[in-house]
C-alpha cells in the first residue's frame, strides 16, 4: 500500500550539476507513473535505482523543454533494454511528432507498443483509472497548454478485522461480500449488517503534482484536501514581478494555494537557478503554511496510510 | 597555439552514471567546436568548466540518438544565457526540422542566430575554414548516414628567430613579408633568401573524429599522419560478431587503422555498456598500436607543437 513520490529534478530551465530539470517519479499502490521528464531523468532514474521497466505511465504537464527533452532519451533506453511492455505516453499531441520524427530520422523501430494519449481539453478530465487508482487533469495557468495531475487512491473496501471474525463466527466463504460492503444474512434468517461486521475503508490518498503555473485560485477545487501538493516555486516573492511576468508561482503563493486548500503537506520545486540556497523557499513558505517538505534531488516523500 | 580535445562523453547508446553519450569538445586555437552532443552533454560542459558561450560550431556526426539528444537542451540553454552570437550546426538536415519542432512547440524563438550547414555529400568535403583553421568531412560506413571530421590547423607562416633578426640586422618593417615567405632585397641591391632569414613553420597539427563506423580501409586516405586519432572502440574483440552486426569497431579494428594510418595517438571511446573496465580496451588495442590515450569523462588530451 506503498504511496511514495521521489524527486528527480527540482530545477527549472537549464539543467546543472546539482539541480536536473523536472521529474517525478510517482510508486502509487506499486504502480509507477513518471511525471514530466527534462534532460536526464533517465539518468536519475538510475541514480535512485528506480526499475525502468517497471514505469508504465508517463505524463507530461507541458512542452516546454525542461518538462520533457529528456523522454526521448529515456524512451530509447527502453528499447535498448529489451522493454516489450506497452507504455503510456500522456501530453499534448504535438509531443508525439517530436517523439516520431526522432525515432524516424535514427532509423529506430521501438520493440514496445507507445501510446498517446492526448491532452487538449481545457477542463479536468481523468485519464487513467484501474481497480485501485485514478488521475485527472488539474488544467493550469501558465504562457503554454499546460496541465497538473492529480494522483489518487479510489475508496477502497471495506476492512476485515480478525477480532470482528472470530467474535461473530463469520465464514470464510463470504468475506468478499463482505469487503464489497454487503450484509451477512445467515441461514436462520438473522441479518447482521455490514457496518457492524467490518472497519470503513482506508482514506484515499491523494497526490496533486502543479507545474508550471502561476498564482491562480481556480486550481483549489482540484486540490482540495490532497494528503500532498507539489506547487511548482520559481522565485522567491523579491521577485514576484518576474514570477508574474513568466507565469510562475512565489514560494509564498505556493504556500497560500496549500493553505486555501487545506493540504496536508507542501513539496516545493522548480526552482529557478539564480538562487544558491533553496533552504529560503522553506523560509518563505512557511511564513503561510507549516508543513512544507522541500523539494530537491533524491529525495522521497511517503503518504502514509 | 592551444589544441585540445576534452572528452564529455565515452558512452555508447544509453547514458549511465558515470558515462555519458558521445561529445568532444575541441579547441584547436581558441575556436571551440563541439563534436556530437549526447543527452546530458551541456551538464558535462559545465562540469569541466567550459564556457558554453565560446561554442561557435556543433558538429554532428549521425543522427543517432546517442549523438544528437542533448543538442535542443544545449541551444534552449545558450538562449536562456543571452547568448546572441551565431552558432553554427553541421549536420544532416533532418536535424533541423528536430530542433525547429520543438523551439516551436515551446514556443521559443531564440536570441541568436542558427544557421544550419547541410552534410549530405558522400564525399569528403571542406566544410568550415578560417585563417588558422579548416575542418573537412570523413565519410564512415555506419547503418545510417555518418561523417567523422578531419579538424586541422592550416600551415602557418614562416618564423622569426631572434637570433637570425640581430644576426642579419633585419629591420622591424620587413618581418610581415619574411613571414609570408618572400626574400629581403636591402637597399644594397643584395638579396638575401627567406630560407636563410627565417625558420620553417611549425607543422600543421590535426585531429580526426571518426564515429560511429565499422572497420573499413577507406577512411585511411583522410587520416594519414594525425596527430591525434578518434576512433570508435564500441566493442573488444570478443565481440567482432556484435561490432559487424552493428557496423561498429574493436579496440583491434580502431588500433590497425591507426597504426595503417600512422597517426600520433589513438583515443579509444564510445564504449558499449556490457562493459565494466574500460582498461580492457587500452590492453587490446595496444596489441596492435602502442601509442593508445584511454578516452572517458573529463579526460584532456593535449596535441603539442
Amino acid at each position: 500500500v506503498k504511496f511514495e513520490v521521489t524527486i528527480l529534478g527540482s530545477g527549472s530551465a537549464a539543467p546543472t550539476l546539482g539541480r536536473n530539470p523536472s521529474g517525478h517519479l510517482v510508486n502509487i499502490r506499486e504502480r509507477f507513473i513518471l511525471v514530466d521528464c527534462g534532460e536526464g531523468t533517465q539518468v536519475q532514474l538510475r541514480r535512485y535505482k528506480i526499475k525502468f521497466q517497471r514505469i508504465n505511465h508517463i505524463m507530461i504537464s507541458h512542452l516546454h523543454g525542461d518538462h520533457f527533452f529528456g523522454l526521448v532519451g529515456l524512451l530509447s533506453t527502453f528499447h535498448l533494454l529489451g522493454r516489450e511492455m506497452a507504455l503510456n505516453i500522456y501530453a499534448p499531441k504535438a509531443l508525439q511528432d517530436i517523439i516520431e520524427l526522432q525515432l524516424k530520422v535514427s532509423a529506430t523501430r521501438l520493440r514496445y507498443p507507445l501510446n498517446f494519449i492526448y491532452l487538449e481539453s481545457k477542463s479536468s478530465e481523468l485519464i487513467f483509472e484501474d481497480n485501485l487508482i485514478e488521475v485527472r487533469t488539474i488544467p493550469l495557468d501558465h504562457r503554454v497548454y499546460c496541465n497538473g495531475f492529480l494522483i489518487r487512491e479510489k475508496v477502497g473496501q471495506r476492512r476485515i478485522n480478525k477480532e470482528l471474525l472470530a467474535k461473530y463466527k463469520i465464514p470464510l466463504a463470504i468475506i468478499p461480500q463482505l469487503k464489497d460492503g454487503k450484509d451477512w444474512e445467515k441461514e436462520s434468517g438473522e441479518v447482521l449488517k455490514n457496518e457492524v461486521l467490518t472497519l470503513n475503508p482506508h482514506r484515499a490518498r491523494a497526490y496533486a503534482y502543479c507545474s508550471d503555473t502561476r498564482y491562480n485560485e481556480s486550481i483549489l477545487d482540484h486540490i482540495n484536501d490532497v494528503d500532498l501538493l507539489y506547487c511548482e516555486t520559481t522565485f522567491l516573492k523579491a521577485h514576484l514581478d518576474r514570477a508574474k511576468a513568466t507565469f510562475h508561482c512565489t514560494a509564498e503563493q505556493a504556500a497560500t494555494l496549500a493553505k486555501k486548500a487545506n493540504v496536508g503537506r507542501l513539496l516545493t520545486g522548480h526552482y529557478s537557478g539564480r538562487y544558491s540556497n533553496i533552504a529560503d523557499f522553506e523560509a518563505e513558505a512557511k511564513t503561510v503554511f507549516d508543513n512544507v517538505v522541500l523539494g530537491s534531488e533524491g529525495v522521497k516523500v511517503e503518504i502514509k496510510l
